[in-house]
């Protein structure tokens, strides 16, 4: 049970947590701390925080944890003005969709206090943002990662971890590196190509036109391209290496099959097509999504 | 009202367009052909037929429309067969993702006949096939696109546009060439491109873990590539020579986001999200959808 959250980035991710937490009876009192006092106010209205606090002592000397779940490139900043007040006893966790940045932003701005920092991603949302957007189930079920540092005790990881088991989520722990290397590949690249997609069907002459005779597969491969463009222009140019990587890799599908439709090989387009429709139905029955 | 209407190919186009005319109370008599027996005493079971029947004079000499839903690479060989027992007044469509082969197959198939043809694209679908994937609303609200030919009267065309009406959908007519290349980018790029992520993705060793860390956007974004991989194939191959340009056209996109990545320029990979993310929020708003 925590007794005291401070949630930094009162959002869909950070209103969800503090919403699953309470809706779990798994925490006393909820304070946000945001950039937009109009947002906060939201939040308090809508029953995700009980309270508005600041970075400064009397919002955090006495947290338990807090979760920081702003987007990546604010982290450092965010970790640097509660340092000065971070009690030993807070833990502090984030949900960031990057880890090697966010790590190297908590070493920088904690020194020390590394320790406290278990680093954390909820790999759930949706291409809306804001306390609105936020609901207590948004984790049930899903896969919430920790990338534990050197510096964690075990009992620490284990609390963070608890506190996403409350919210119904799947949690496991990998590393830093594996973590951003998968997430270049299964979030990080469908989105930068979804982006991609979007600009490339509206962006000619006559693109609203085009984009008027498209319907239900279009609507929901592109789902994410309504997605935050602050949070997934610091999440891109975070991993942009990774991401590079994917690009790549992908790109070179893309001209085989360019080679393969060029030469009119109908039997080895529709083995492609077989293999990707077999392995995407293999994982939805695995995952039970 | 449609006395008799013949559907050949019972997947989920053909089934959901006999559904939804019978829920309009726009036909009186369902009959059903295609390749496999079992799939059509399914379609019967389910109440989607009200017979069997097959390409010839006893199942087609009566009919007031015939609707030609199968892998449009099928096309020419159905209209083939029906062709020797097509009356004058019986009007053939067609549900194909494309317009200029199938219009090319009418032609060498119907010779004179080709008046009775009118050729149309439903753009509705689901990645779910066969007889049990259709339903009686799969069209209401969507975008049905007639390609009418030289050789129609505006009268069949007419009564081809009443049965899509009837269906609940928006009828708008276009020429071949234009929707051959609106949906090369809206749709067959798509779904390519769905089809190569998920390759990407799981081809790689380890991919099985990969994808396992895959969450929503993922799945939304690759829905297409759990389609028919035969029908699918077909409508590539047809449009090829417009895929391929389109591909081309993505892909130069791609490249110049690789080079915003490579030279770290947020500020440029922003203005492209939140582009693709108004474009996109705007044509929801217009289309309803």
């Amino acid at each position: 049970m925590l007794r005291k959250l401070v949630v930094v980035g009162v959002g869909l991710i950070g209103g969800s947590f503090a919403l699953a937490l309470k809706a779990a009876g798994a925490v006393d009192h909820v304070v946000g701390v945001g950039r937009r006092e109009t947002t906060l106010e939201r939040a308090r209205a809508l029953g995700i925080i009980d309270a508005i606090g600041a970075l400064e002592a009397s919002t955090l000397s006495d947290a338990d944890l807090v979760l920081v779940s702003v987007p990546v490139a604010q982290t450092e900043k965010v970790l640097a003005a509660l340092a000065p007040h971070l009690r030993a006893t807070t833990l502090v966790t984030d949900a960031g969709s990057t880890k090697h940045d966010v790590v190297a932003a908590a070493r920088a701005a904690l020194g020390t206090g590394i320790r406290q920092f278990v680093p954390g991603h909820p790999i759930a949302g949706t291409e809306h943002s804001g306390p609105e957007a936020a609901f207590a189930e948004l984790f049930r079920g899903r896969n919430v990662v920790l990338t534990p540092l050197e510096e964690n005790s075990a009992q620490d990881v284990a609390r963070v971890r608890r506190a996403w088991e409350n919210c119904g989520a799947r949690v496991r722990e990998i590393g830093v590196t594996e973590h951003d290397r998968i997430l270049a590949a299964v979030s990080h690249l469908p989105h930068l190509l979804a982006y991609a997609l979007v600009d490339h069907v509206t962006g000619r002459p006559g693109g609203e036109r085009f984009i008027s005779f498209a319907a239900g597969g279009f609507r929901d491969f592109t789902r994410i391209a309504s997605s935050h463009s602050e949070m997934w222009r610091d999440i891109c140019m975070a991993n942009r290496i990774g991401l590079i990587e994917e690009l790549d890799g992908y790109t070179v599908i893309l001209q085989e099959l360019r080679a393969i439709l060029e030469r009119g090989d109908a039997l080895a387009l529709q083995a492609v097509f077989e293999r990707a429709r077999e392995a995407r139905n293999h994982w939805l029955e695995q995952s039970g999504t």
